[in-house]
């Protein structure tokens, strides 16, 4: 039995936690902490856990997270850099689901998060928390850094392609849309339903911070810069990421539905679809796949890779429990065999 | 006063075109005609339109199309190329919606509409109704072919770029997302509510008719053959479609906001948003403007447009009524100063 | 032609009065204000007013207010009841489109509105600002109260029953649901879409400030005190309330269908459907209808009414122009011709 | 291990049936028939399976359902009655999702579903599969009734109300609203995202097929005829079911809060919210509990009770699994322990 901690579980990603653990068969949750719901039934502020979680929010100083065997973060970024460095001299783990530890770069990490890194010295340690990318070393870590929503389904959609080579590394493209439960739990105006109901929009066409995480990780593949145009949408619905990513082909071609089912054919959570699917974010939505199909159109000289996860699980609290289950010797699956819930 | 007639008013583009034409001040519907609805009041079927128009369908060959100045064809594919060699013999003009005579190869458009062309000889005489492309081929047509929905978009995203060269045109991308109006009102699993709401996917990734309609635009306006990628996506609202287009430049850099500015300075429909913009769906809803930003992320070599209009208005009914004003000799955005319905 | 001011532009009723002046052939905007957003152009707010409106927000206390013929007040509670006294001291009309004027006994309004009154002198001269219920008072109006969505839509549609008797007055029920845009633009975690989308649930359950609003004025039309049940509900959409109302029958049956089309006859805006209707708020989208259908189930002795509105336009910015044209004598329809947007 | 059949796996609630079945300890499903989708792959039709499911689609008169322990019927009304007599026969106990064998009074299920009833005698010996009120008798039953969605919802929340008396039995009132799931998977322009999306409206006002359902389950438990409104309503939503009850007090006032609370004490899916609550649909997304709150609102002598479900799974599948480990000995809770998903 792994005794866990979370701290900040106010938000999606800590709901979501919440709900994967309270049915995991080896997972106990020793605290959860929130500085503004301190005192309160975790199933007040989350009715859907009423009767599965009989558990407290506490402050996040009187939190027993030492006595822990594994804490996540499920905080905003700049949170864990903080307290991980004491928990990791305790002898406790650490995931965070924060970008805290994901850019290798430090002097780039605080650029795009506007604030200096408080333990610059860690992240070289933190391990990217991918396992169809890191799997042995996740299983070592101390420190996991939980890849962000965007990055899973976009490197999870180019990994066979940059892996085998022979496309233009300079001009990748990953069009991708996300629901709203991406844009997290809190109040802002940019989020109200009557302002992101019935329409489409793309966002920060100029820089996301997603952007250095997913090229980081794609040149590390290809070991190679990759020049890639990353642009984020919102779509009005909860849950969900699909990207459309688009790469063009050099030379002779190669069979991709076998290249894409081989690569993943040993992996529990990557389902490559036949040729000619179309995956849908529900037939992931509150499961751990990521569902991938990959296409050439009309014989062309572009591959086409379309790519969908469920942004809070696959791409944030379940690739989370997938993690401490490898760093703890478990079943990988454990407490993740979840259908997705369609309609 | 100009007497219109619509064959097939029963769809969303019909519905469409009749809430604009009840308001047209020198359009006046002298026939509506519907094989399935014949005898009903228009207003039964479209309540919104109760009080606005008294109305009934009917019979195809009932109504007095013949005494038209101009019909409107918002059919399925295939109706008008079997009824418009009548109509333009008796004289009348005819704006067609649907597909028939928007490819100029009509070996093309039999491979995509999986019927023999029943007029091919009148193909070459149709006039591409994208007013921005054709404003004075357009006043003299006897026969217009409505573009479609994201070929407007597309279209006018890429057009000033195209026109002023300088980028690679064997590598054009367009990623578009439409709401589901577009699919059309008629009985369809696979446009239930159930089945698409909250979710979102790609379609017709292998191909999808509107491709070569774009391509043979897009090929006419940069007068070479161009290579494009066209991947449309379904998203869980009604109205709407956003297109985010890449193309990789060449050579050396443009003020790219100046030259969309000036293309489309003069343009009664297009609205070039400030740089930095991020043009939403719903900020054209039931109005007949195509919205645009353009950007060049992160100083790379690469544009990243975005469009949206409104598939039904300037996507389809709208764009038809301009078509129409202009055929006329009317002001071309008579009926059309509609303000985008938002919230 | 009217020149008007807005306090307070920067909320969905605001944006919706400014939608609706735009285009009002005897308004002009003379001012409009905002503390948060001075000195922003009105159309970065709100981009579908882009072209529409060159308009900048002004600090409330630069705005020339005392110039304007009228002054709306699109603010939270308990501004208007500050500025209103000066505005009419200086001869110019007023129309709050909150709640300061609307509950004639102040004591009940201090206990629903948490507050203490600023002018309750001034209450009693306030017209509560229903057309169809107070016309010529609102002509001769120096200070109307624009009545709130769900009253509106429960008032009217109880309107013919109450006025001709008949029904058991201690047990009236009212179930209406809302759109989301009733909540407000400002941030707010219990309006976000991830929060909202895809559920449906009763709020204010044991009271809601528009229950004795509502109450107020059916006991007038009734002349005695009636008992309401009144549940407001979130609908997962932007725009629309619907109120299904159920009246118990006293005594012998009476012709609802023609009491109703008789009473509303000579309304521009209420429309009584045919018997066995189902009225859809999507039919009155955008537009400053009532939608009103009447049953009696299986026969039996209950009532049931539907009623639908779009609660921006009929229930908050469409009646306030309504109650302005009828002030300044002005067709009472001018500016508010607007069909449905649907679909 | 309990052999169970599904005759009819097509629709929303035959999907349904099969996501909970697939992770049911001691079910093993032996015969899935569709008579469209025979030799298909189940997850090829619903995705969400992939992976879960290795099962094709018989054709009806192939499958094995003789072999059974027990069949469901997830079919189209008129299709259990048809089959049901010769399963029971060969000793297949049979689970009817549709509406065959709810109604006790024959002539009234004949004039309601509009065809003669094919096996009227097994009426009586149906047991109308609500565990909370017979329970017992399902244990021992050879053919279950699975109740409607609504009646669920309506009766568990009028059920300890009518039990304890106290109330004018002559004006109940229940304002029910249903996600789109409920109008099942079949092709039909009334449940096109692009007519029911944004929009909200009452239907069947004047007689639904669930009315004399749930009257007939009331009278039973109030032992006399109840006068019941039942007006059902269209959310834009995909699962989802809330009821919104009415009851006038008679008499002395009770502690209604204790009164649910211990009714439904020992009840493993019924959840009795405190006071002061608005239960979400969302809070029982793809679980199976029905959550209840009641309220006296201000006071007065008018219970207001609200109830929500997943109607596919307390009110359609889930309660036939409870059905069915109530009928072969299991625990009740069975494969059923789900957390509701939200957001």
């Amino acid at each position: 039995m792994v005794k866990v901690g979370i701290v900040g579980g106010t938000g999606y990603t800590g709901a979501e936690l919440l709900r994967l653990l309270a049915k995991h068969p080896q997972a106990q949750i020793g605290a959860i902490s929130s500085r503004t719901e301190a005192g309160r039934a975790v199933a007040e502020l989350f009715p859907n856990l009423r009767g599965y979680l009989d558990l407290e929010f506490s402050e996040p100083d009187a939190a027993p997270f030492g006595d822990c065997d594994l804490v996540f973060f499920a905080t905003p970024n700049g949170t864990a850099m903080r307290m991980a460095p004491a928990l990791l001299d305790a002898g406790v783990r650490v995931i965070d689901l924060a970008a805290d530890f994901r850019l290798k770069n430090v002097e780039a990490w605080e650029h795009w998060y506007g604030m200096p890194h408080a333990c610059g010295d860690l992240v070289a340690e933190a391990v990217y928390g991918l396992p169809e990318l890191h799997r042995e070393a996740i299983k070592g870590a101390r420190l996991v850094a939980n890849p962000g929503c965007y990055p899973t389904a976009v490197t999870l959609g180019f990994l066979p392609l940059l892996e085998a080579g022979g496309v233009d590394l300079g001009y990748l493209i990953a069009d991708a849309k996300s629901g709203l439960s991406g844009a997290g739990r809190k109040a802002a105006v940019g989020s109200l339903m009557a302002e992101v109901g019935e329409s489409f929009k793309a966002y920060a066409v100029t820089g996301h911070r997603h952007h250095p995480e997913i090229r980081q990780t794609l040149s590390t593949i290809a070991a190679a810069e990759v020049g890639l145009s990353f642009v984020p949408h919102l779509v009005p619905m909860i849950r969900g990421i699909e990207a459309t990513l688009y790469a063009r082909l050099l030379g002779s071609p190669v069979d991709l539905q076998l290249l894409y089912q081989r690569r993943f054919a040993a992996e529990p959570f990557v389902d490559v679809l036949p040729a000619g699917s179309h995956p849908e974010t529900r037939s992931v939505r509150g499961g751990n796949l990521c569902r991938i199909a990959v296409a050439q159109p009309l014989g062309g000289g572009v591959v086409v890779i379309q790519s969908v996860i469920d942004n809070l699980v696959k791409g944030a609290a379940g690739q989370a429990v997938q993690n401490m289950n490898l760093m703890f010797g478990l079943d990988e699956a454990m407490g993740l065999d979840l259908i997705g819930l369609a309609p």
